[in-house]
């Protein structure tokens, strides 16, 4: 049920950002640099003032630019600042009159990078995805890896560019080779793609050597973004054999701005798919690590897909245990993207590469078509939990390509 | 030839320290934490208190437990505090009574990483060991992937787990699937493996979509350490198709504590070996990139291999320009491993899986025999450029294996 707030705009029952959501981001006005707020309805409210002003409960965790410091501290200190906030901004609050003058418009806000990415993991948690791939690039055969069922299969992605929604994006150039051709050529991508995934960004730390269970896996969990992986797969097919995808994804990653807690998700929890053979016990988990959000991709404000996150196969919590099983140390300000979401059908794929077939079937977009990104094109996802007269949403991922840089 | 120095120490012909090298590290003492310092002999200059004093030209940039604020300065800052120490430490040097004070015995003080790891990268540039790898894990047939003659293939690592040599390491648990098995199981990995690498570290930064020429790259790098990536065989060949290596390679990766730097190696600098095949333009190179740099591995104080740094297809200026290709971000502190370096012999090969044969071939020890690593094994691998009459040395990287965590 819709948390009735004192801003009006918060109570809008198609709104992104009602009292039930609270998402944090970093956000920088004409008056001030970056620093923490907190998004009601259309509006902001500047938690670095607020937690000067005694507001908050907390001390000196929200003057930083990025979120890191208070998610270090733990679930029992984002409980808590959940709560005061709540009660700071519902209907009929007492500290109104204090709360007020710390208000920023959304509309003249500029959002930056919620968090200091310490390293971005990419997994490949949609089988559907992972199916359609594998096709591919490795034939019907050979399509889901014989490991692919036991394992969340993950690969070390590039935190140096990640970047905030709204970051224009340079196509990226690199190595391919023709098919038959001897020799690769070096030049600017021609087969650019995105591939629309949640990230989870990990709060609190594990210690090197030390493996954590699931369900501390769970609890270590900040929050959730929309989260782009953009793909040259064009340079990927060449590169990817035998040590995984490289410069194919490391030119940008595009995150949404607002990081929806896991508690505002809480509600929205569903448990993962049925399993196909029995997972490891390492694996399992006795609570529902998925969440049924609504996710959809739109190119030049054409949506081309509509999807759901309850299709990953494995949740956010199994990737974390897995990331952590051999003794690796996960870190504050890790991001962990669950790989591309995608269903059964073209028009609910995660990807253009399985949107179009390879480029095969060209989309519409009222009287342009494409296959995989031009130059100048914009591509935007979102989300949001659709709940009882109200939604929990992620707001927009979005990025505008811009022509090849030169290159030596 | 030999830079004296009023270190008598400094003088040794055998020494891995002598002036003509000037390492850089962080150490601490009894008397006070992790700070930035030099090698010179079996001592260590102060460089915090050094710079305090006025002596070393630079402000505020030797006090932090890490080079990175140094490295951001550039080449011209390390070529000044180059020159600035070469004076400082040489014979005859006039301000020997105000140096002399600042420096402190190398027995008494413990090691600590030298920079904050921006991101780690883990490269496969030995020619020699792609190939041996290749025919253990896909047959004689496909050992030599058919980029590896164009590409400086590499993945992504994790910088989390980069650790000073002589830190413990915990043997990974993980999953692994026996020949033949239907279910993969979970369990302490039973083919420990290191990887003889190189380690370079970007000093300067590039920007995100400006790729970088080799010329440019090479300016970037700071210099070099020795690096073992630890490897978990049996982990890493269930889990490695299709994104490559990940928990196989994410519970430990050692560095020597000394930053060998780029203008210590110079003397000894080499082209990279003929090409088989022409390198795109973007790769080439009209400098000496490779360094002669003899390797060796011990095992519980036996050597067990010796190699050359010479050996690696693709130098570290061009893995950096194929790391920046895309329109990758370079940054301050990153750290690009070479991939391990093998030559021609089982006995010149830089990981016990080659050694071994797979584990077919025991190494012996004085007596004992190993295929792969038992729990105590202290492995420890040693590099050094041989001028006339001085060494320029890495010091030592080892570590000790511990017993697996208890797991879930």
């Amino acid at each position: 049920m819709l948390k009735r707030s004192w801003i009006e705009s918060a109570n809008d029952a198609e709104g992104d950002f009602p009292l039930n959501n609270l998402p944090y981001g970093v956000f920088s006005t004409a008056e001030a640099g970056p620093r923490c707020g907190v998004a009601v309805g259309d509006m902001i409210l500047d938690l670095a003032r607020a937690e000067k002003a005694g507001l908050t409960g907390t001390h000196g965790l929200l003057q930083a630019p990025a979120w890191n410091s208070f998610m270090a501290e733990g679930p029992q200190a984002w409980e808590a600042l959940r709560t005061r906030l709540t009660e700071l901004l519902a209907e009929g609050a007492e500290q109104r009159a204090a709360v007020e003058p710390l208000l920023v418009a959304m509309s003249g806000a500029r959002m930056h990078l919620p968090i200091e990415v310490a390293e971005y993991t990419d997994f490949y948690a949609s089988r559907q995805h992972a199916t359609n791939v594998g096709t591919m690039f490795r034939g019907a055969e050979n399509a889901l890896p014989p490991n692919w069922l036991h394992i969340p299969i993950g690969y070390n992605g590039r935190a140096s560019t990640v970047v905030v929604s709204d970051t224009e994006v340079r196509r990226p150039v690199g190595q391919t080779r023709a098919k038959h051709a001897e020799m690769p050529s070096f030049g600017p991508c021609k087969r650019l793609d995105i591939e629309l995934e949640i990230g989870a960004i990990v709060g609190t730390p594990s210690r090197m050597g030390e493996p954590v269970t699931t369900a501390q896996a769970q609890e270590m969990i900040f929050g959730y973004v929309l989260l782009n992986d953009w793909s040259a797969r064009d340079l990927q097919a060449w590169e990817y054999q035998p040590l995984g995808p490289f410069q194919a994804k490391a030119f940008a990653t595009s995150i949404s701005p607002w990081i929806v807690t896991r508690a505002a998700l809480a509600p929205f929890a569903v448990p993962e798919p049925e399993r196909e053979v029995p997972l490891l016990p390492y694996l399992r988990t006795d609570f529902p690590g998925n969440y049924d959000v609504d996710l959809s991709v739109e190119m030049n404000g054409h949506t081309v897909s509509r999807t759901n996150m309850q299709r990953l196969y494995y949740s956010a919590a199994q990737q974390l245990a897995h990331h952590a099983s051999s003794g690796c140390a996960m870190r504050t300000g890790d991001l962990l993207g669950s790989g591309t979401i995608s269903g059964d059908t073209p028009d609910a794929c995660g990807s253009l590469l399985e949107m179009t077939w390879g480029g095969q079937t060209p989309l519409d977009l009222g009287g342009e078509s494409r296959t995989f990104i031009q130059d100048g094109d914009i591509l935007t996802l979102k989300g949001h939990a659709q709940g009882d007269g109200y939604r929990v949403g992620f707001g927009a991922c979005t990025g505008r390509i811009l022509p090849a840089p030169d290159f030596p």
